[in-house]
């Protein structure tokens, strides 16, 4: 069932509310030198911060009060299921270990969704107070120079292209090189920018985002804002990318199909 | 000859102007759509922007009237002599690819220098509006949550430090293995920081940036920002880096000691 249009303000007052009080949560401890992190998973590197679960528990307090029956799904605190088929879909701190390096390459990701996928989604970076936002009509970024419109670039080659992925290594070994065929063929590639480089392709600075290995909370925000300034996002064989795993997000048609014709040689070649 | 202590507070004075003079120069090309680029090096990818040179034109414009009889060694511009004994080392974007992927991550780097090397630095990077300043007894961040004191972390082993570069493949083959050992021994190696690695050293965030084929103007503004906030920048055999070449910027004589030896091992072994 499509969300009632007399809805999308409310939706949008909601998601500026979750972010706006994510930020000086996350900022608490960003850049002290106390912080500390944890490893969830056995023998991986994956630091959660105290930040990180106190940002999503006081955005689902607003949920709580604000839509109490929508669903949630949060990286931090799992999943609480609605009735109201809307979803919200939060990671307080994407991209933990760019956070525990102290370079605003991390962001607060906020999505609402339903079943077909994200809506309206936020990249919010709290310490250099930007926010980047997509659906329902709107695409805009606010930040340290005010408020302008997103827009993703123009076509060019892919020989002409920069392409961003956070690691060199991109998931498994066959998922990097296919990255890297596909890299090698740009012109500039850049690495480790977290979410911040889903904010740049909607922001008409670059040309692809690929990534590999993702939930659904790191990507869902991150199609609305790309979807809403134009962009084009899906998995590796061309299809829906909201459930999270290989991701390709492009400024336009002509340069995810050049991609997606590397990327598809090299695993299936 | 060392400089008069009574001189400290007008150069400090100067070194702010210039940055303030640089910001909304560099900002008037940053994140536009039409912005351009040269390649400088046959075959090489190296952008200039207008911005940049604009913007190194702006600051010797302030040096002509407030210090005539200083030296100027620019990225842009090239060199003029002083009689001084003083030199203004200036890199309008240190970055430039950071700048035209829309990455907050470049800066304006700004030093003064006398024969043995940089006495005070600036790295500024505008669009954060964040400014890392070091030497002649100071060692500040001014940014978005204020003003702070910078401080390098304390000695941790290898095994839990964070490393940082610019790019994987950094310098020439030899280079580039020699960082990858230590990276290799690293908790967490983080690419694509332009000249903000620096800055995040100083700022405590993390313990190591290696880096090669450096010229003179990358590397003496971080010189001077770190060494005020107590760490220590050598080349790769552990004397004077001010030159350019081979830089090995660490956080404390510890983590700096166990990088050095692995560097070593790796290229004389």
């Amino acid at each position: 069932m499509p969300v009632d249009p007399s809805t999308y303000a409310e939706l949008i007052r909601v998601a500026h509310a979750l972010a706006d009080t994510a930020r000086p949560v996350t900022l608490r401890h960003f850049r002290s030198a106390a912080l500390t992190s944890e490893n969830k998973m056995a023998g991986g590197f994956d630091p959660v911060t105290i930040a990180d679960r106190d940002a999503e528990t006081a955005m689902r307090a607003i949920l709580a009060q604000e839509r109490p029956n929508d669903a949630i799904l949060g990286e931090e605190h799992g999943h609480k299921a609605g009735t109201s088929g809307l979803t919200w879909v939060l990671d307080p701190i994407d991209g933990t270990r760019g956070y525990i390096s102290g370079t605003p390459t991390w962001g607060v990701l906020i999505a609402v969704s339903d079943d077909s996928g994200p809506l309206f989604g936020i990249i919010d970076q709290p310490y250099i107070a930007e926010r980047f936002l997509g659906g329902f009509g709107q695409s805009n970024v606010i930040g340290p120079m005010g408020s302008a419109a997103l827009k993703c670039r123009a076509a060019r080659s892919l020989s002409q292209a920069t392409v961003v992925t956070t690691f060199p290594e991109v998931g498994t070994k066959d998922e990097g090189r296919a990255f890297h065929a596909v890299a090698g063929k740009a012109n500039l590639t850049r690495y480790g920018m977290d979410c911040y480089g889903y904010a740049m392709l909607a922001a008409g600075q670059i040309d692809l985002v690929i990534e590999a290995g993702l939930n659904p909370y790191d990507i869902q925000a991150p199609i609305a804002v790309i979807e809403a300034a134009g962009g084009i996002v899906t998995d590796w064989s061309g299809g829906p990318a909201h459930a999270g795993g290989r991701a390709i997000a492009a400024a336009n048609p002509e340069v995810h199909a050049e991609a997606l014709d590397i990327i598809n040689e090299t695993i299936n070649g």
